[in-house]
């Protein structure tokens, strides 16, 4: 057996081969499909073919697992992929997670990772200002997505307002204490409540205007009444891009609420917060700097690889009395700089240096390319939505996010055809899309995820989902 | 602005001058100290260089990137890292993590990633089967650390014993339900049990031996106490391989006392259940195969990168009981198939493809090659230990597994002489070691945490400890 670094040479092999490969992946020649057949035992006798008793170089192991991953996964980087935000991966995050992986640094303890935390910690002040956060008060902490990141809100809410929290739980309270969100937001929110210890039963889901944003006006009256009724309301979420519809939440009036009824106010824009990047689009989020923390994956429309997310706050000393143990294993080098441990702001021990990615995308784009990038991708997202309409299908969604939700105006009495239709794009192979119901309405939902999809994906979507609409009106028609 | 693709020529280059750097990095030809020096104001300065509104060239980037890193983090490869657990990433799980940034596989819904969900499932069968657990029975999920596992135990002992915990949550307990762990457990278990919204003051730190295990005896004791207290005893956490001293505890009388107390008994093995992967070691485990649930590290003995663990339970339904969450976007396509979506067994929602990097590292070694790595790593402890002694160290604590804990007999009641060898020896930059205390005793922590620590190492390690002690006796004696 060799060492667990492989020698030299099955190291340059190993990576030549897989590089290469890679490449061609990339670049968007090796796959035609967006999505495989779903074959099961196909799939699982690829995965079990693998035999730990007879192994094999390196280099036949990488060839083995990209072939199986070209066959076997829906390929999130094609431009053909219109699905639940997840993005093409930039270059630059790869790039960054090369990095990550030799160096392996480990941000538990600060002095272990000095540079690692200092860059996230930077990452985090910058991204607060764009959120329009006090610098002094700016705190943060990177998170592997959305849901550790709303976990992180729901334990810092619950903290701030119960200061017995960390010590006695949720059993010391007398009174249900109540998390309002729109109907719409993300089930990630019902899950925090779940494992926080509340349950489910302390999520209000606030019901949605015409324009799928949360109704405040049956946000208050909720509230009211629950108040009347002995709850103990604490937090509100606002939603800054649901994934349904790509809703934004109106951040400013939430803010208000949450300050008459003294809430917690966090703002889940794990997907729209890409538009604090982009000076016009901005209003878009107007509010969101009176949120008292707030969600942005950077795994979405920042379009680093898998997993990352951040949770900002500004609340400077939340954090630490939520997640702080003291501990005897841990370094204490850095005990008397005025410095921050990772450990003492996460769920997470030790973990992965997740900034890096965007510190990296940042350095080799700038705030201008990433400007350039969002204003692009909603460009075509109004461009999708023209071409939709030209084409006689109805938008059912108000976004100003590139996110299409359309059916057809015929056919919206025929609770069949859209997960027909969908199921026909995705088997074709040509596109991938999802369902998603509007007000009760099945709608195909499209959403721009990739920086590449171009005009003339755009048309071939749009020509797609018409031809196997006319196949749905009369069978045989395509073929 | 370049597409975020950057060109296939600036994709090269980049990709070039990284892995010549990276290269030389992981052959130790860059790096001669362990730990840099911890001039905070140099590192901020050194982060806030990165100029985002000045692009720079990708390979640009990365070398500047590369140079900070190389000066200012601790080099956990590094063969005289002698530290908390942080391997040498093994170079198989470095591919594995490249193939992940570049496929990007999102691992939330099945038939987004069959292959890699499928992937993730046969490993947890075969760990399942190496812990010893009922195949049909076996289920689990891969998390980014021990914290992360550790938290997924104590939700699903909650929603084992309470059924209400997720509607109602722990709002719903009239009494205090508690958490019974060795005193020198993982901190993780704290935190687990305050996010899990129990409060600390549901966990119970058990008195350990003179093994530093825990006192098994003192356990039932408490437990008797706390019953007729009117608490609620529903869990108890056996850890092989405490993190200050490698204590294992005795796991078949801790699953009698689960049995007999009707407890959720959930094996903390982060760190220690490598020693499944070998025969003549998995006696030290006696009694693992009884827990109901099992946390194992792929990123601490098994050599992967950050960040890795492995949630392990013989309760099939469990985890779906505890995580899943019904909604209209996720993808249905496999609505059909007797699969499982990843995000119904997990904290996390969209997750990084974190198998991979055990199946491709086990495609390369093989069992065997774990095995032998294993046994190899155990023999260097003996080694270690040996050599202390024979210098006139002595070692406070018991374990078969590579951790001294060691001090100067004649130097044990002066407190300060080991907090002074530890910053001693991490200033020198000739190895990394910590300090623990022992039964109140401080001593040096050191662990053998890389394959790559040869004999030639080990005798630096011992050489170095004693010219500090030299110098600690009789200032000036070195320099």
């Amino acid at each position: 057996m060799n060492t667990f670094d492989l020698t030299p040479w099955e190291r340059k092999n190993a990576l030549d081969v897989l590089i290469s490969i890679l490449e061609k992946y990339y670049s968007g020649e090796s796959v035609t499909r967006v999505s495989p057949p779903l074959n099961i035992s196909e799939i699982r006798a690829s995965v079990e073919s693998a035999d730990f008793s007879q192994p094999v170089s390196a280099a036949n192991a990488v060839i083995r697992i990209t072939e199986a991953l070209e066959s076997y996964i829906v390929h999130l980087g094609h431009p053909m992929y219109y699905g639940l935000f997840n993005p093409r991966p930039n270059f630059p995050s790869i790039l960054a997670d090369i990095i990550s992986a030799f160096y392996n640094p480990q941000l538990a303890a600060w002095s272990h990772s000095p540079w690692a935390s200092e860059v996230e910690n930077y990452l985090i002040r910058l991204i607060g200002e764009k959120i329009g956060f006090p610098a002094q008060d700016t705190d943060g902490v990177f998170a592997t997505g959305g849901a550790e990141a709303n976990i992180t809100a729901v334990q810092c809410a619950l903290n701030h307002f119960f200061p017995d929290y960390g010590e006695k739980g949720a059993l010391a309270l007398s009174r249900r204490p109540l998390i309002y969100c729109s109907a719409e937001a993300h089930h990630s929110v019902i899950r925090a409540a779940k494992v926080s210890g509340l349950g489910r039963e302390s999520v209000r889901p606030v019901p949605v205007n015409q324009r799928l944003e949360m109704d405040i006006a049956a946000l208050e009256d909720m509230l009211r009444k629950d108040i009347s009724g002995s709850y103990l309301p604490f937090m509100v979420i606002g939603t800054a891009g649901t994934t349904g519809t790509g809703a934004i939440d109106d951040l400013t009036s939430v803010a208000d609420i949450a300050e008459k009824y003294n809430l917690w106010f966090h703002t889940d824009s794990a997907w729209g917060g890409a538009a604090l990047l982009v000076p016009e689009m901005k209003p878009l989020l107007k509010g969101i700097e009176k949120s008292d923390s707030v969600t942005l994956d950077i795994h979405k429309w920042l379009s680093v690889t898998m997993s990352a997310s951040m949770f900002i706050t500004r609340h400077p000393d939340i954090l630490g009395r939520t997640f702080r143990i003291t501990t005897e294993y841990m370094p204490r080098e850095a005990g008397k700089l005025d410095v921050v441990d990772p450990f003492s702001h996460s769920i997470q021990w030790s973990r992965r240096f997740t900034g890096l990615k965007l510190y990296l995308s940042l350095m080799v784009f700038g705030w201008k390319g990433y400007e350039e990038m969002i204003v692009n991708m909603t460009a075509a997202g109004v461009r999708l939505k023209k071409l939709l309409e030209q084409n006689n299908w109805e938008i059912l969604n108000n976004t100003p996010l590139p996110l299409a939700c359309f059916t057809d105006p015929g056919l919206k009495s025929d609770s069949e055809f859209i997960p027909w239709l969908s199921s026909a794009v995705v088997a074709s192979g040509k596109a991938w899309v999802s369902v998603y119901p509007v007000r009760g309405i099945n709608t195909i939902r499209a959403c721009i995820t990739n920086y590449n999809t171009s005009e003339e994906n755009l048309e071939a979507l749009v020509k797609t989902a018409g031809e196997f609409r006319s196949d749905y009106r009369d069978p045989g028609s395509i073929n």
